[in-house]
């Protein structure tokens, strides 16, 4: 079986500092990244021959992150059957209320899996917990993910107990 | 010349109540109208390929009007290089807001000249306004249509002189 | 190979109204639907345990819808690894704005994949788009509910059309 | 036929910076481009004689671009039948929201064409869209315009993909 | 000395409903209202000489009342010295914060003395407050006015008492 | 006669950066100031006395500034038949929007005159507004100030032409 | 020892209908509830003297319900040393965002434990958790509450599963 | 009788420099302190074992603090029958409207005493005032306390007026 693919589309390359540890949790998970810039409004047809040729390419999901009137996500998903996770992205003004509505309120018939106002992370995570239903070796990672976080949480916990005491 | 038309794209039929208005104010002026259901979302490639042709078919101004995550003028934008109106539409939650982000909010490179939510006689006075840059009778048109408006103001002015007297 | 299973968690019974054509999508798809009313804040203890158990009892998506401060889904994806989708429910204040944000803002680490403000449907479809990449077969479906909504826009154009020759 | 002419309109110099790129964007296009501080409420009779007169000083489009309580572009639009463009400007507080909708919500009879927040570089794009129907050689250079930005969306994909292998 | 005057001048016929209270409340105080229709926008030359004359005409105080992008009491208060009220008004969408925003947000130099959202009696109260700098005798109704509030309130609170223990 | 006085009282003397516009242009117009902390929350009494003693300490107008949950404007109006102004101040979450709505949306019975948030300078122009009932030369001098203000507007114009030419 | 006592003060009797379940909930605890109508403004110096002599009668915990710019909970607990739960009554306008906002938002010095907009039955739920300091019964009487809400959630389950077989 | 005890539980150690204030706002009440970091969704049994188990360790009151989708004060309240304080926490978007309408929202059943965005002070006076039932000694101390602050602000208030001579 072939190793697991996630597309990773972004409207503009400004977004990509946001973006890094979307990419860096998806290979921790050993999964492979294909990312790209493209644009639901500057290059559409691109944006659309991507979308409906990701199945066929091996892309198991797509992440779209937009910001402002981000119609990225919902535009590849009108062109794909797979699952499209959308990542606001925070711009300059209205503090991601306007990037997160513009993904999130998607009209029935064509869903967005949307995470947090830059959620790139969860992002990620999210389709490692997508793609776990055909790789349950996934699904296993996920849970020693989980582990580990909760010790993190549990060594936080103790730092904070030294310094309460300092 | 030719008679000045528009297109009026709507994302969804249970938009067409609030836009009557809009035909009837666009058929005031003697504009041709030509109004369609066409969704971003589940007919794509028809909106594309409607925005795509829309210049060589005798359009010269398009409004899009839609709901919740309101992608429709924004993606018809992408395809034309005509100006494109938006519509925002009030649907069942958060009071157009959703909507009207959508729309307004587009990022540099394809703008969408939106008018308020569910301004649908606006989007037509809009339409004349820009056509009359092709269609100088249309400023005339418009001129005389403001008289009448601020006709109409002083006649309900009267209306209520005579009922706070009473 | 079973049938693809997703349960269904609702916060109330309230919610159900909302919910319906959540159930209804599901069964079109042949997925099998597990509903429940379980309170994160209620029934905590019971809220946990399902979505601890739920892998091993076979359901591959939770579906978890809830109102005002929702913590339901987040709650369930604390105690999994499967993909959890939440569906903001609007209650009787804040026009669903509360239940969005408690939903869909997850801190980094336990993703929430939210929908519309009650996007019952959406949630459905999400799910089947999910289950694809284990069964895919729903994804031929999915292409033909694609295919089958962009016919009823269009129907509903040819309508539009005849409504304004009249 | 004369140089098409768009007039810049702002409540205060304090704006200016936001609107350089419209004014750029705008000489790109090869527009006559006469830009004012002039407010809708210290000087609202400047405002007015300014509206009344566009038209016949040869102005095709008037920006009126403001902040806050921002009266200006509708103030403008009351007094021409020229198409109307407003920007919105991110002031201290509100995040811009206050600027868009009071440019974006004007009431029935009296169009705004409201774009982004801070959407500079679009009234210009959107004014050049307009001046397209009575100068048509503007529909080219939009297309070469949109054609461009394509391109640019591309190399910056090529640098991302660059980045992504280093 | 003559009677104390106050203008009240609505966007709209359709405000006067919300507006009766204020007009019902003036009198109570015995003061003289003028109240006519006038639109910042349809009428705006009407609006700026009605402003230009009031203070001659024998006005006090100016009360403006409008909805959505609400430009009214700010384009009044342009065109004078008196002291402006404004009263958002409520419209079809945006629950009212469009006409807050669009009147309480005016920039440095022309205050609009804001009221709440159909605050209709506390803009006849504000008036007649206003007014009580040269007219001492409203200083002492409006005593009189506020002894009364305390007493209705009391009374509702018997009331209360009553049906606890019914 | 003596002169006119207005009281400023603020939540906290963090406020004083913000107001010392308002003093300042108060002064400009010769009104004799007395600025004050007093707290709604923490000296509720010194705050009762002040409003209920202001009118017969020969204040003629009280502006009241607070933040966040800003009651102090509604609490002096509570206590005094003397025309209060509320300036909401920007703290630092919710960008002024908790202080506003806490002002303005006082409920009937007890107005408190709302200008923009931060907005000092228009406090001070209110009072002056209405302290011109009782005091008509104030009236010439806030004519004077906004024909002055008007030559700001056109200076700043001319800044621009000569920026643009260069 | 006394029976455990609270206070229910509500800013007008038009708030009572939300406020029944608040009184309801109380009596099933057994706690004696003391109801009354007090406006912070209209009434203020009856709120100051409730408060300031509400521990040496007795009350044990105050509950201040109020809406718009819903002062009455802060000014509450201005005068008192005793907790104050304020209750954000949903008005007219703004959803209850408003009485939230005015509520919540209160300054360093003086809280206010606020509940949900219309959170009637939680302000009596939090008095009884608050009470159980010095009532341990009423801890007690919480588990059993507790645990009804639960066996009530289960047969709503039930109620669900039946549903869906039919 | 034991001393009384609080305890502290953040969702992440990054809100810690928000809650300082709060664990030296206890102390100067000679109020225990036990603070934790905990999270409702990475250590959710660890966070559900603390809170079912306060009581009997002694403690008096919960105060739990997060961001974003705030959950952490609603889920320990649904394992206690204890009172808990919600603190929200601002965090990098949304400016802490999510995590207030996430903390203060609540279903009927389970309150969370909720105080301002990043009111950590407020918190524990909060605390205190709650703790004052069962410790008498603690209503004295407040009663200081606001004498202090009251104190405070005179001083405030003195330096106004010295900077305002100078």
């Amino acid at each position: 079986m072939s190793k697991p693919r996630v597309a990773l589309v972004m409207g503009s390359d400004s977004d990509f500092p946001v973006l890094e540890s979307c990419v860096a949790t998806l290979k921790k998970f050993d999964i492979e990244v294909e990312a790209m810039v493209c644009s639901a409004h500057r290059t559409p047809e691109k944006a659309a021959d991507f979308a409906k040729n990701a199945e066929k390419n091996g892309i198991g999901v797509i992440i779209g992150a937009a910001g402002k009137a981000a119609h990225l996500p919902g535009v590849l998903a009108a062109f794909t059957t797979l699952p499209v996770i959308g990542v606001p992205i925070k711009s300059s003004t209205m503090d991601g209320l306007d990037s997160l509505l513009s993904i999130v309120q998607m009209p029935a018939g064509i869903p967005v899996a949307t995470v947090a106002i830059n959620g790139s992370e969860n992002a990620a995570l999210l389709a490692v917990q997508i793609l776990g239903g055909a790789y349950p070796e996934l699904r296993e990672k996920m849970r020693q993910y989980k582990l580990q976080m909760a010790e993190n949480v549990e060594k936080k916990n103790q730092a904070l107990q030294e310094r309460l005491k300092a």
